[in-house]
């Protein structure tokens, strides 16, 4: 019996589960239009391409969800909410939409840390992941790292969620390597696991990180590093670099959120700096989402 | 009396002078194509082009050049001099380059700083500008940066260089405000030095670099940061962290050779920082190109 719709709606990705009772899976959509690759930002067509059979076949069924969806370039902008922050005050804050076929879609909104002073900083989406690892392991205490095109650090004490930092790592990675210099060196090679750890080493070196990158091209011009290295060399700087300036004001084991490739070279990034790392089960967006539902009374 | 041509050749840039006695500037092109300009990389052409005027009115004139030039990409590959280097060394090791029309050449080689064993680093004209500076100030210690694309922080001791790093600030910041998120909240505005000055105090800050540029985007999203001035706080970001970084392991004055408003950004952020910051004269490629073509014989 389908008990929910959750939706975890990205920058540039799209997933949506069909859940059922204790939040068993029991359909999936593994992919679909991120928000950016939503045609005139008509997003209500979008839900509805995308979801229509499942919304067809239970008319009734709550949908919830959380992700850059509620952002300024998404379908409904949804306030930050201050830290600290817990499942419970995240369930309290959902902002219902109604659809154009008058389906109430439930949004999960994103946290914000400093609003009015220092350097503030925001996710949308994150945060459901997190109370999705703490509702699945039981947690209530850690530091946790979620990779991506923006990876955020985030520590939670007391089951709540307490602070969080982003670093542009992925994205730096990314126009570095199709934009900059040092992509010209670059050429295409399997995987390095052996640049990768040099590049870590060299990202936990001390020194200006702008200076750094740049031997990812004198080490290619000496002839010390092959084209098909330099992209495996400078993602290990980068994010070797990340992870040495979180573990200078952080102390204890990491948990890495996320799947695939990336968080596997975080895993590998921070046992290289010493730090104790596991990799979090898959599917804590879906989780946290079901958990948010539950607290909300948006389920029974 | 003409006595030499000199030529700064750089990456995107080219200025020539005709140099009299005691290197006096008789003409001058203050602009050419850079080498990544130059059409099927037929420089021999774009040299014809650019100077065909000086040369067939002086045809025993003696030529000198710098910069990128004789790079890779360049129209000569000459190979690096290792540190510690003076205006001698580089005298002695000119590469004499004969034209399709018979004329001589003469070019100026780069530095590079360990080309076998931990980071290397490397530089082709800035040394001429170093160069330069000692010899038209007298100087012969000194912490030296040259901003630019790529900025280049060296250390004269005893006239001597004796080592330098690049930082690849000036390109990052134009991805990042061209190709990154920073740029989407960027909008066009009058320099804002208000904005600069905030840059440069959280350049100074601690944590990873690649946290700390996010905040040119989380304050425009909290409305604490306006829409033209992203660009020059993220500038005043990035030549904040790179001045700190290089104070950190430097002591004393900094002079800054280099021209224009990048130049006067890197003397602010040096006294902002604490450091006594001096700007030197301008003209010092064409001065060090006539102090080494003085050295080597090639003038008389």
């Amino acid at each position: 019996m389908p008990e929910l719709i959750a939706i975890d709606w990205g920058t540039s990705s799209f997933r949506a589960w069909l859940l059922g009772a204790g939040g068993a899976v029991l359909d999936e959509i593994p992919s679909g239009p991120g928000i950016l690759s939503v045609p005139d930002g008509d997003f209500d067509a979008a839900f509805e391409t995308a979801l229509g059979h499942w919304l067809s076949a239970n008319p009734d069924l709550p949908v919830i969800a959380s992700g850059m969806i509620t952002s300024r370039n998404g379908w409904v902008e949804t306030p930050y909410l201050p830290l600290p922050l817990d499942a419970r005050t995240l369930a309290h804050a959902l902002t219902a939409h109604v659809t154009k076929r008058g389906r109430r879609v439930h949004f999960v909104t994103g946290a914000v840390r400093n609003p009015d002073h220092g350097l503030p900083d925001v996710m949308r989406g994150e945060e459901t992941e997190i109370i999705g690892h703490l509702a699945a392991s039981g947690a209530r205490e850690g530091l946790f790292v979620l990779p991506g095109t923006h990876s955020k650090w985030a520590r939670v004490e007391g089951g709540r969620l307490t602070g969080f930092n982003t670093c542009m790592t992925g994205e730096v990675f990314a126009i570095l390597r199709d934009h900059s210099i040092l992509g010209k060196l670059a050429g295409d090679g399997p995987l390095s696991p052996d640049a990768f750890l040099r590049g870590l080493e060299t990202g936990r070196a001390n020194g200006a990180l702008l200076a750094r990158i740049f031997s990812a091209r004198s080490l290619a011009l000496m002839d010390r590093l092959e084209g098909g290295e330099v992209a495996d060399y400078l993602s290990g700087l980068l994010i070797g670099d990340e992870v040495a300036a979180a573990l200078a004001s952080a102390r204890g084991a990491v948990t890495v959120i996320g799947r695939g490739d990336l968080a596997e070279r975080y895993r590998v990034a921070l046992s290289h700096a010493g730090a104790e790392a596991a990799l979090a089960a898959p599917g804590m967006a879906r989780a946290g989402l079901w958990e948010i539902a539950k607290l909300a009374g948006v389920i029974g």
